[in-house]
């Protein structure tokens, strides 16, 4: 929205071609709001702007600046200018920088960079991205636990300048693995004798940089920390997630998952709905579609093989509406129930039984509600003229209610089971998409509602 | 999980009734996981246990538990115990309790509180639930912008100690007014002689403790802070809402938002799935579930209308369940884009001819896929026997092709349309629940089908 309120005074600028007057603006803005405004304006006047401001100044608003223009100012740059950026830009930034480019260029910049800059990048391109090393800085504090609360003070103040994170140092033994935490309060407040080892927080949550990113955002939140020590297979501490990176991952995660949950694919990148091109929006969306509408049309097939005792009984028809849509109603509430509960760990795929359970309970009190109100309906607005010889308004009443009592129940249980199952075999249970689920859920009922109607009416 | 590993050591110590054993665990453990293994108890146990431990470790722990849990042993305690539980919580967890007790309970605790405990809890319970003032903290320290680095240390030294959040010091003008934060790190590293003013960054984020909760969520974010600071109209200081704090109300905002979207009412609370009720459950989906099986049934009064068309061509029964589904997929997809990007604020109301736009762009390109596969599916598998006379394969693939292209682009529209209408009014745009939408777009999908069917096959 800012960009709404501020542009027109840069492209007054742009236009005039005197940058130098907005100069000020970038200079006092906070970088997440400075990245706004660029990612509003042409890429060449981006360019433009970034080259008059102080490097620092630009790696900040670079790291704030959506993925797609990133790597498209990126490709402007000379190689050398390219250097000088990703050495300005924090380590997980500047790894993040060099993923997207093209090798030879990425192979240029490396070479480019100190040697203590190189050995971060490959400490961090080793770990892909979706887990935890990928989300990390590398750095940190840490510090013997022998050192008194003195000299670590002289140790923080030699090495914070340049650290992402100061508000936690790390005590760690001789191999590098973390044995607590300790943290500026703790250490203005404590005896300037006293070892670290004494007042140090010995209860440290880790996290392996192996391990799903979800998992540490999920250990940032749980245990309400500033950031959380990450540490490789030997136990030896690597790097932080910070909290402010956990809760972009968290955003982006949410993201995901309701696309996911609704059949839209691809990564959520942070590039906005409005400047995603039309192309990658029909993309992401035409997969599942194409799949669902084949599945739609199964649901054909079964009404075919059904002809007769529609034709017979048309009345039958006018139902099948609300029978499919609330059996896709109730599936995909249990599933989002079962899906989110996953998402924070109250649940586990061994759970199941137990859902099972309290679902069947669920729908048994939906089904005197949705029961009724289909009864009623057909009660009190079917004239028994309408119906051929043989069959009554009751029988038909029956059969309509007792197909969705059956629909109501069986929906809530396949959409308890269906991420559960995903789950079990350790996929992303949100992949049971609502629409996949209200799919299948299509079909089972009409196949319910049509052998029912058979059995009861005997047609 | 973590209760199903150790529980059963607990529950022997409370079966032996020596809980001694037990309570070194509990000494140790993170207050997080404590309160997990106590949710997983029985009331009378977690009461026996409590009362065991150390005043200031059973304020840690009675904060991490579920709200009900809470409530429940709140109920529980002696008006004595109760004060003392209260004065030893943080000023935003001591409101929380307060405001589950009955009234006169609450004035009974009130009475027992210190002074200043009292005034901090007067000045929280101003802020409804849903409002950064509900969500903030009323400890934070506040320093004058005169003051040099080594006064302030000395100042923070004394008021830290039972501060709830001192990564960052707020510099505040006479009245209050925040003017710039300085963290430790920066006072460390300043000259001792420096003043606040100096070394302070004034670039400060601030929310009002009147705005929306999501409001300093998104701040917070986006700005990267540790904590954001609250003030009231005056533009006075009075409260931080702190990074964990806001983690928490995103996990539980993205709850309620997805259960929102599929019509599941009530707030999320931090009861895990399997510990709600049955009976809430129940409560939670019914609601739009009538309603939307009511809903259903104006799609049967729709049949209803077009009886002679159905009874004189059968097979348009047949591509129905497709017709609608493939509807309510699309809608679907466009609303949760528009939700999801409304959220992040990548869009607001006034933008709707843009989201339009490109909506419609996305549905012509997704017709032109989804047209061709219903055409290839009627021209393909259609006998022209089962038609009657007049009435040909072509015109009927090009009825059900030209429905389907209505559909889609109709359903994209309003999918992306209902989301930002409602939050034109204010409202959360989630409430145009995801089976709300796919059950209005089932009766307009219906309404054009047989339309479209009486138009181009003249029945």
């Amino acid at each position: 929205m800012l960009d709404r309120l501020i542009a027109p005074d840069i492209k007054a600028a742009i236009d005039s071609g005197d940058l130098s007057q907005i100069l000020d603006f970038f200079r006092a803005a906070h970088a997440a709001d400075a990245a706004e405004i660029l990612a509003g304006l042409a890429v060449d006047d981006d360019l433009a702007i970034l080259k008059l401001l102080e490097p620092e100044l630009v790696a900040d608003i670079f790291s704030e600046l959506p993925d797609t223009l990133q790597t498209e100012l990126a490709g402007l740059l000379t190689p050398a200018e390219l250097t000088g950026l990703a050495s300005d830009l924090s380590p997980d930034d500047r790894v993040d920088l060099l993923k997207t480019m093209p090798e030879e260029r990425m192979a240029e910049v490396m070479q480019g960079l100190d040697k203590p800059e190189r050995d971060e990048v490959k400490a961090l391109v080793l770990w892909p991205e979706g887990t935890a090393g990928s989300l990390m800085t590398t750095e940190f504090i840490a510090l013997p636990a022998s050192l008194t609360v003195t000299q670590a003070m002289a140790r923080i103040r030699k090495e914070a300048v340049d650290k992402e994170s100061v508000y936690n140092s790390y005590v760690v033994d001789a191999a590098g693995r973390p044995l607590g935490v300790v943290n500026l309060r703790d250490l203005i407040l404590a005896e300037p004798e006293a070892t670290l080892r004494q007042i140090m927080d010995d209860q440290l949550p880790t996290v392996a940089a192996s391990a799903d990113d979800e998992e540490s955002t999920w250990k940032l939140a749980r245990y309400d920390l500033v950031d959380l020590a990450v540490v490789d297979e030997a136990g030896v501490l690597v790097g932080l997630v910070t909290h402010d990176d956990a809760m972009d991952n968290m955003e982006r995660e949410h993201t995901e998952d309701m696309e996911r949950f609704m059949g839209i694919t691809g990564t959520a990148d942070d590039t906005s709905y409005l400047r995603t091109p039309v192309w990658t929006h029909f993309r992401h969306r035409v997969g599942w579609l194409v799949v669902l509408t084949v599945l739609g049309l199964v649901s054909g097939l079964i009404l075919e093989g059904f002809e007769d005792l529609l034709t017979g009984l048309m009345v039958l028809a006018f139902y099948m509406p609300m029978l499919v849509a609330t059996g896709g109603n109730t599936g995909s509430q249990a599933a989002t129930m079962v899906v989110r509960s996953l998402a924070l760990k109250e649940l586990a795929p061994r759970d199941a039984l137990r859902v099972l359970w309290k679902e069947l309970r669920i729908a048994l009190l939906l089904c005197l509600v949705l029961g009724a109100l289909a009864f009623g309906r057909v009660w009190l607005f079917t004239g028994a003229g309408d119906l051929p010889a043989g069959i009554t308004v009751v029988s038909v009443g029956l059969t309509i209610t007792l197909a969705l009592v059956v629909q109501v129940i069986s929906a809530g249980l396949i959409g308890a089971l269906l991420p559960l199952t995903v789950a079990r075999f350790g996929l992303d249970p949100a992949l049971v998409a609502s629409p996949a689920l209200a799919t299948v859920v299509d079909i089972t009922g009409l196949l319910i509602y049509f052998s029912i109607a058979r059995l009861v009416l005997g047609l």
